[in-house]
């Protein structure tokens, strides 16, 4: 089934128009006509190989919502008009430890990722949301209960509000938890108004004083400017966990100096360039962790869409028309974007293709 | 009471003969004579001031055994000849949050250490057990129910076990466990000895091919050579926890590389100069963390003694009288004890005063 999307050639090419084709739905199979897809930094260094191993043509995209055109014979959980989305990964194992425990993305052979994993598809690799349309196996698809009108701004749920969710539900965040999140921007919005839902006392760090009350109305009852060391030093020994969503290289010791006796660092962004080698000392004298987190199982990924569903809580967006997608990565590389693009893949119809 | 002891005047200076004073008993003291004790690589540390801050004169000494002399008149829990123990800790400020738990190594308020800690006491810093005696409130006052023949071998459970203990338990290590600990030294070898009695699957990782029959007779399952990668890389992904005993600067990627998902590589030394800045991406990838952990509470270090004289376990020791202490330290320093020293406090008894 040939099919319009928006993709790379090689990493110094930019993206452009071209044609893809999409499996026709296997028993197990849901075809899913794409509405709306988030774009992630990840997006962005997978399309330019900024982390090697980029299989071209490249297209990229893992937050993905829209609606069942198609169904596989076998497919119990979903129906032709469905409203369903598509996080990250779209295969694993489906036998090893992690699996079995519904932790896909820690799939000891390897989760499928959406984009750049590897298939028996044509051309060798997954080609991701940036097309009208996709084919995915049904235990990798998610039901979405929002209100249609709130569609576009789910996408970014399916990334950037899973990795956020992950950690927060891992380490037991609820009510009586003192929460810090690091950086205010695609995942650490997403962090604050999650966190702040789940009960928790919510501290947003920034290293910017005009994001101040941006991160109080997105739910923080605090904002600390990083750059400011005593507003920091005001809440040393204080946190149950911080979340920290910045990837640029930076020093870890300004926030496990925050964390209560037991209280954990959780990171989950690899900084291109390395942080500097962080204090043990700072851990070993309140018995404190530094931690990694890695997106979300298919499980915990429902639970969090549920749970949004139930709160009302979704990303805030800027739609942008697919050709467009040059200018958003320059902004966003630049942080300019209140919080997430999301592009309208309605705008790849009337495209000649590539 | 002038009470005779070894200590040092600056930093500079070796370790000598001095006369020191014990206040008499309070109500709530006990009062020990010290029968060993054992010798820790933090006595050198201190002693030459090599963290700084150090107070002199410097007594060392925490890893204190003896025999109760005299109680004050509100002890309940002590009588005359009592075989007791003193570890890291003499006070701690027993209101804070990790008092109230029975953790006072986290003391919010800063632990009273056993020696080089502030006290209302002449000189104004306390005096450790490189010394005949030593009053001790009685909450930091351990039991010792282990044969009176053991005794010097128990001295070292004061800190090395403890330090090793109180992770082990607090990561939850039992059967079914497998456990990595890093330097067969004064911590490791009671690391291997407690993992192994406490039923988990326990691997041992030297630098030195030469210790591999070693740390198999303490109770290793098997022995890594963490040089050689071939056998490094058969554990990957496999542990549930590792100890890591080793403060010299090195990199920690190959034991993070080592544990499951969830695992945890637990530090419990300082390095002087810091470790290679560790890979995030190894803790991301599998939700692995870093933490530290500091000696243990009161509590658990009287559960490690009783477990110990169940076990039937004690440190392997080489016992010195008290004027060998600098060959002990240079001997320590080249890593040349198997695997403690231990200080014969009897010793002490016919030297002339300083």
């Amino acid at each position: 089934m040939t099919t319009k999307a928006y993709g790379a050639h090689a990493a110094d090419k930019p993206l452009q128009p071209i044609d893809i084709e999409r499996r026709a739905p296997g028993p197990q199979d849901v075809q899913i006509d794409i509405a709306y897809c988030g774009v992630c930094h990840s997006d962005l260094h997978t399309v330019r190989s900024e982390w090697g191993g980029t299989l071209f043509p490249c297209v990229p995209g893992h937050e993905i919502v829209g609606h069942v055109s198609a169904v596989g014979s076998a497919v119990t959980g979903f129906k032709a008009g469905d409203t369903v989305g598509v996080g990250c990964m779209v295969d694993s194992c489906q036998h090893c430890a992690s699996c079995a425990e519904g932790l896909e993305q820690y799939c000891e052979n390897g989760f499928t990722g959406t984009y750049n994993g590897a298939t028996k598809d044509a051309p060798g690799h997954t080609l991701g949301g940036y097309s009208q349309r996709i084919v995915v196996d049904e235990k990798f698809v998610l039901k979405i209960r929002h209100p249609e009108a709130q569609l576009a701004a789910v996408a970014p749920l399916l990334c950037a509000g899973i990795t956020t969710w992950s950690p927060l539900r891992h380490w037991k965040v609820g009510p009586g938890s003192k929460v810090g999140v690091v950086g205010i921007g695609g995942l650490g919005h997403m962090g604050v108004k999650l966190a702040h839902a789940l009960g928790a006392q919510v501290v947003a760090f920034t290293s910017s004083e005009n994001k101040r009350q941006a991160a109080l109305d997105l739910g923080a009852d605090e904002v600390v400017v990083s750059r400011n060391e005593g507003e920091m030093k005001a809440h040393a020994g204080s946190f149950d966990l911080i979340l920290n969503t910045v990837a640029a290289s930076h020093s870890l010791d300004a926030y496990t100096a925050l964390l209560k006796r037991d209280g954990t660092l959780v990171l989950v962004g690899v900084p291109e360039h390395p942080h500097p080698t962080p204090s043990i000392a700072n851990l070993i004298f309140k018995r404190r962790a530094i931690a990694g987190s890695l997106i979300g199982g298919i499980v915990e990924t429902q639970e969090m869409l549920d749970f949004c569903a139930d709160k009302g809580i979704v990303a805030d967006i800027e739609m942008i028309p697919m050709q467009q997608i040059d200018e958003a990565y320059d902004r966003m590389v630049k942080s300019d974007v209140k919080y997430r693009f999301v592009i309208d893949n309605a705008t790849l119809a009337n495209q000649a293709c590539g």
